[in-house]
């Protein structure tokens, strides 16, 4: 930690009052009863639940203000904190260590000075510069007034059917949303797939749950422009009211780049965010090559008494090490943390980040840790992969959801890198068991050992990362010839695909070219195959498959065994 | 692993055919088609859910044949394993290598030779010679006949009210399922709590659920002695029927511990199980101090030829490395797999037990992993705990329940000793997080830095394991001087209590001589506590509590915070 002033009673300026900055700000105080502390909040609200925001507007937290965690006057009586909403910090002047304020109420300006800064602007939605994306019925969702400005649009449009651009969190959300609402949603995508935390076969389970929920979904697809159709406006134009009035009815025409024409009343650009870096630019702070405002391990910038914290800034990754912008809010809230200690000399070292994630798209949840494989073959890491999909509880018990489970490792020393997993039940579990042993430094080996909690309500004797873990070693031991859903494509005549299902569960789809001996009959019928060929061994989710393919190779057969099963490549193909 | 003669084919014996017998002869033949694996089960069943008994009762798997998840035909079609039920091992001659084999269905007794042998025949059910016990309307609960029994009992004795001995998880299930037939129920626990692997004070929670729920709960209550009270038996005695035959009516009169009798219609003991070693002691194998029968961590016996699995042995305990008995189905068929590889020369070694456990009481979830409090005090280790009560996810978003986490960590390393849980939701999750945590040797530091799965329906940006973890690192950093909820009823003269909750809150409960200063008025009433004093703060959960006790060691008084709040206070006196 670079050496900073010490002061018993430092005057802390926050800019930021969400996440981050609030989280600072109480722990500030908690630390030092003496502190002078102020936060700047440019917008109406602090310490507001940014996450809750889409499912106000779907009716699941209905009412508005359980969305407002803290007040400026409750965060005055608790932690004596000098909050300022409407107040926009405009620059920084590092030498003199003051900030430049404007108050958004009445545009008067004045400067604070500080001892320690603390940066928490967040990141601020995309919106690219397609035609006529500047029209009363486009929003995006950041904070409470865009939440209120897209509720006010399905009121005073009568929404019917919306768009959402960009199958991100916010965008799946939105999606929700609307669809619990009643309205008829489409969701564009620019890219294959939803959700890019997770691999594009993964994003395959998203894709079914999206589709089987009547939701109109387009992937590859992206917006190329915007007609705004006004058919009344209700806003006076005349007498100086902005077209952005919301009362108003219209549609929107909008055109895709296939070539397609798509009527909407209501559209959301939920395409990413982008990291609020002016202020620190301006300022001459470092920023980062992913245009992140660069941070040390201390969440100190480049300049020792200026800290900054969240979705701004970049941290290190912490599988590769090398920087990354990752925004959400744990890490938020831990980071704002984390900064207020230091500030008061605690010498505390950010871990990295994983990047863990988890969506809830309508009964499913789909959820991510460390890396996916789209990044480490780019990245160049050598990995394996291996594919469950294993009940969330005991069978036998009411109420199991099965869990489609990913887990990415290094092939040699085991080291898990990521994994991924969705379905109806126990997602999170799975995938903070992983973030936990992987943040461990745990090896897939080790994973075999792990005793999770387990009665028929709650898990399973092997529960699905026991699972996982058995086939991960079985691979590295080579107990097991894996072959991949993503190389079935390319099967060669010196090959021969073996479907080891029952005859009745090859209906639901199967692979044209195989032949199907049941695993129970392999034992009696292995003549019936050819010892010159490989036998690529195929079940409904790999199980079955690798007891037959342990009966072949036993019996000097040239095998291999579809790792996930037949599921893994069918959920692939949605 | 000591030497042990290889052969590419060998010839395995197993006895036992559920859970770790079972899971060792499915691996077993998948790394070896050659091989000879004969199963032999005394009972009628092989590979049933034995996890799953209670839930049958109660109703809530309907479908007995749910519960057999394999039977012979299965285990010789899918791995050519020969099982033999309704035969009893009845010795093992260890210089021939062989054992004698009773078929219980002809009386026929014949020898079996082994390569390996594998031991894996589990725990009986522990019934004390109580005057009176073996009588037709008592039963305990350790496979599907045991299962059918009760089931007879109910329906042919019109069971209006039932008497469970023992709140261990056996106990617990059978009182849930007795609930849900609409049986009124009495609970007999011995000692002070039941689920003995949580803490007293936690089992609190426990207690709270099963009292609401209209069980009668006796703790500090015993058994003493039944009558057991004919009314009609339509089983013919003199024609040679048992007296154990079901079609009776009757009652039970049990007399307690505390003068008190009851009547009861159905009587299940469930005290605990026994490791059964009667077969391995005759043979000489070494038996451990608890009991069970004793391996060596690659699940050898004292003979090198003949392996060990699940509830009949003695294994290593993670936390104190001392041996340990854990009749707990994980372990069970974990070891089961690792045996069949040490036997094929994998040299594998069991890494330990935790004893991670979890139990549904009604709506409650109630776990732990690690060692509890009792046991870190009886084995002299010195600890630190925390208690945090938090929601299960994020609390603005449907459907949260508040978790109550205890966690028991080394006050110097910060290490992990033990964690406990009980909740309505997410209970099962943190034990996991706690299990791995545990297992991967991370200290109370490092869980801060957990990058959990956080969306509103799923958890909170601050997970309830970071905020324990943030509770604890105070602690050790000298940040936080906490009191106990048992240090309460040792309050002296030099100290005052302040209860910092708001008013209306001191009605559901507060401590008769406490202060009330509400948090958020504490700065401006200040001066109304003493100097001269030290101040226990207390709030409902132990946060607005942090909050004031760190104004006042700011402002120079002396002061503690009653760790968990008023809650943890309040529970541990159910």
């Amino acid at each position: 930690m670079e050496k900073t002033t010490t002061n018993s009673a430092p005057k802390i300026v926050i800019i930021g009052g969400v996440a981050g900055g609030a989280s600072a700000a109480a722990r500030a105080r908690r630390l030092n009863e003496d502190a002078e502390i102020i936060m700047f909040e440019r917008g109406e609200f602090v310490s507001f639940a940014n996450c809750g925001l889409p499912y106000h507007i779907g009716g699941d937290i209905q009412d508005r203000s359980k969305l407002l965690l803290q007040t400026p006057e409750s965060f005055l009586a608790r932690f004596n904190v000098d909050v300022r909403v409407m107040s926009e910090v405009i620059s920084i002047d590092r030498s003199k260590k003051t900030v430049t304020v404007r108050s958004m109420l009445d545009d008067h300006q004045y400067t604070e000075s500080y001892d320690f800064l603390l940066l928490s602007p967040g990141a601020s939605p995309v919106v690219p510069p397609i035609p006529g994306v500047d029209n009363p019925l486009t929003h995006s969702l950041r904070n409470i007034p865009d939440m209120d400005r897209i509720l006010q649009t399905i009121q005073t449009n009568n929404v019917k059917h919306a768009t959402v651009v960009g199958g991100g969190f916010i965008g799946l959300e939105m999606m929700e949303a609307f669809q619990q609402r009643g309205i008829k949603t489409t969701l564009l995508e620019l890219s294959d797939q939803v959700m890019t935390p997770v691999d594009r076969e993964m994003a395959g389970f998203a894709h079914a749950e999206i589709r089987d929920k009547g939701i109109e979904l387009r992937l590859d697809t992206a917006l190329s422009s915007i007609e705004y159709v006004p058919e009344t406006h209700t806003a006076n134009l005349e007498s100086g009211e902005s077209v952005r009035h919301q009362h108003i009815h219209g549609h929107l025409s909008l055109s895709l780049s296939n070539g397609d024409q798509l009527n909407t009343d209501l559209l959301i650009m939920a395409i990413g965010v982008r990291p609020e870096t002016t202020l620190a630019r301006n300022a001459g702070l470092e920023i980062g090559e992913l245009g992140g405002i660069y941070t040390s391990p201390h969440m100190q910038t480049s300049d020792p008494c200026i800290y900054a914290v969240g979705d701004a800034i970049e941290e290190v990754d912490f599988v590769t090490g090398e920087q990354t912008v990752v925004p959400l809010a744990g890490p938020a809230n831990r980071q704002g943390r984390m900064a207020a200690n230091n500030m008061f000399g605690h010498n505390e070292s950010y871990q990295g980040t994983q990047g863990t994630a988890i969506c809830k798209i309508f009964d499913l949840a789909i959820a991510s840790t460390g890396k996916n494989e789209k990044q480490l073959k780019r990245d160049g890491i050598d990995y394996e992969k291996v594919y469950v999909h294993t009940a969330s509880h005991a069978s036998y018990y009411p109420g199991a959801e099965i869990v489609s489970f990913k887990m990415l490792f290094d092939p040699k020393s085991g080291k898990i890198l990521g994994a991924q997993a969705a379905g109806k039940d126990g997602v999170d579990k799975r995938i903070d068991i992983m973030a936990v042993a992987q943040r461990a430094g745990m090896t897939v080996e080790q994973l075999q050992h792990l005793e999770l909690t387990y009665a028929p309500p709650f898990g399973s004797a092997k529960d699905v990362i026991n699972q996982a873990a058995f086939v991960a070693n079985n691979i590295i031991k080579g107990d097991a010839t894996p072959i991949h859903f993503d190389e079935m494509a390319n099967i060669t005549d010196e090959q021969i695909l073996l479907d080891v299902r029952n005859p009745a569960e090859l209906k639901n789809g199967h692979f044209a070219n195989s032949i199907n001996i049941p695993v129970d009959e392999l034992r009696q019928r292995m003549d019936e195959l050819p010892k010159d060929k490989e036998i690529i061994v195929i079940c409904q989710v790999g199980l079955r498959g690798n007891v037959a393919y342990r009966q072949l190779v036993n019996r000097g057969y040239k095998a291999r065994n579809l790792i996930g099963g037949y599921r893994t490549w069918a959920f692939a193909q949605q």
